[in-house]
């Protein structure tokens, strides 16, 4: 049988109430009961359940590494919050907002230790090879943060170096969730590769498709929060194509801009904007979006295995990238 | 053969220069390569060596894992000395002083994540069993962590209280090394249960030592470090006893040094140890370190192994209990 998408973010919510955090120190504890009761989209431990469905009817065998991909995109959240100075993460205040910043530290690492252990919860004829996948990836983000920290202080990024990094910081977690997922259904290396392949594809144009909507976004579902990256100057795909495709007299605009001090939000998210518009940066960068999904679909054909099976893997593709926040 | 001291070493010494660590993005791994050189006694991974030696000629046994342990203990003093905003360590500019307190985060938990790609480093069937016990750890040092934090704030810490928390951030990482050893030299359970036991009183025994040699080490082997632990009020043994074994007046001039803001270094710390002398606090603790030493030599006598074997364990014991810094 082929789980809906609904049935396995049940299936995953219920496993994450049920991981034991009601321990002592509470100081340790309580922010990570925090953040892995604050939501999110799931999306992560769908697509390892989701993979591990595509090969066999026992969802069961993948649940506890779904659970600690989650912990562990989690734990990066906290971090990353942490390091961004981030207020506010899903509607609710950081961690280290409300417990400062060496509980946000602690935690953070605590979190990764159990990322780790429910990671290991596997049969152990898989274990070294879900765990060298895992510890591969996890590098990879870290990587991806440090490139992306490191994109920050520089005016000269390439689109190519840009692509590395969301290939690091987002796209190979998406990649390793699913051929995890792949991996604990038994599926064949063949199978989780082209998985891996589908999951680096989609987390590119999802990567993409973030960096689209804060700027071109529905402003009544997004909020004040439109802009978010122009306003903090963010080496967004969008800001790296203008810096390269702008003319002098644009050039001139944007450096005003991404360097001016205490100016008016809306007035620098109109005035960037515009130089996006001219530039039809949205059209480019819907073009390169279409460009991922397609060769992700591609993974997909490929793959032999019924297209029954596959339905609900190509939903929640199609809501990714149909997504308006 | 026995190895010595000096020849594990050695090992452990060659095996660390050989983690490669000259990799993009620069700024996630100099920190790494910088904190892995500055040294140390490399404890840790020489207990994992010679608990395998005990049980095998074949070292090379647990030389990954080894490493594996040291890097995630260079991790936790990384992470440490963020929380504690401590500006030098082994004489060296902390990671936060040099980078900044996001290099010191992010190097941090890639250093964790390194850290368990070495220990997965072992044959697959004792893969299950060295990683549960890795894990068990690694938190156990986090919750030893947060309860030191905890202690900050609180002057009602209890003797019990402190020796759990010393179990956790110092014992059993010591403990875990030496059972790491045992399993990878194929030792029986029996075996290396014991050698954990061992290694938590030694442990204990370890930390205890360290409370007392910043109050009465030799000032000539501290230099000007000596009393820091007394500066900043940190409740180690021997100020939990004060306050617990103190009179009415020993307690209020106790008090009076605590809440002072601005003193001078030393007159604060000759006052708070004439009142350790007058508690007699040197005898009790160095009673109590016996204790443990005496403890952890019961286990390594229970040790049905040769006492040949034995040797340079015990002259590593030794050396610690008569450590002068």
């Amino acid at each position: 049988m082929t789980y809906s998408i609904r049935d396995l973010e049940n299936r995953i919510h219920d496993a994450i109430k049920k991981i034991p955090l009601d321990l002592s120190p509470q100081a340790l504890y309580d922010p990570i009961r925090y953040v892995l009761s604050c939501g999110g989209k799931r999306l992560r431990p769908i697509l390892t359940l989701m993979a591990t469905n595509l090969f066999s009817d026992d969802i069961g065998l993948s649940l506890s590494p779904a659970v600690g991909i989650e912990i562990f995109h989690n734990f990066t959240l906290l971090h990353d919050d942490l390091m961004d100075r981030a207020d506010m993460r899903r509607g609710n205040p950081t961690v280290h907002k409300l417990w400062g910043d060496n509980a946000a530290i602690l935690s953070g690492d605590a979190m990764l230790i159990q990322a780790y252990t429910y990671i290991a919860d596997v049969p152990p004829v898989v274990l070294p090879e879900v765990l060298s996948l895992f510890s591969v990836t996890a590098m990879g983000v870290c990587q991806g943060q440090q490139y992306d920290m490191d994109f920050e202080k520089r005016m000269d990024v390439t689109e190519a170096e840009y692509m590395e990094m969301i290939r690091l910081k987002t796209a190979v977690l998406i990649a390793c969730s699913l051929k995890m997922g792949a991996i604990l259904g038994n599926a064949s290396t063949f199978d989780s590769d082209l998985l891996y392949r589908f999951g680096i594809n989609i987390g590119m144009a999802f990567q993409l498709k973030d960096d689209l909507l804060d700027v071109y976004g529905d402003a009544e579902t997004f909020g004040k929060n439109i802009g978010g990256d122009i306003v903090c100057n963010k080496k967004t795909f969008l800001l790296i194509k203008a810096l390269e495709n702008s003319n002098p007299s644009q050039r001139k605009e944007l450096n005003k801009w991404l360097v001016a001090k205490d100016v008016d939000r809306f007035s620098k998210i109109n005035a960037v904007k515009n130089i996006y518009d001219e530039l039809n940066l949205k059209a480019i960068s819907e073009s390169l979006i279409e460009k991922y999904y397609l060769s992700a679909f591609d993974c997909l054909s490929n793959l032999p295995v019924a297209d029954d099976r596959k339905k609900e893997l190509l939903l929640l593709a199609d809501n990714l990238m149909q997504r308006d926040k």
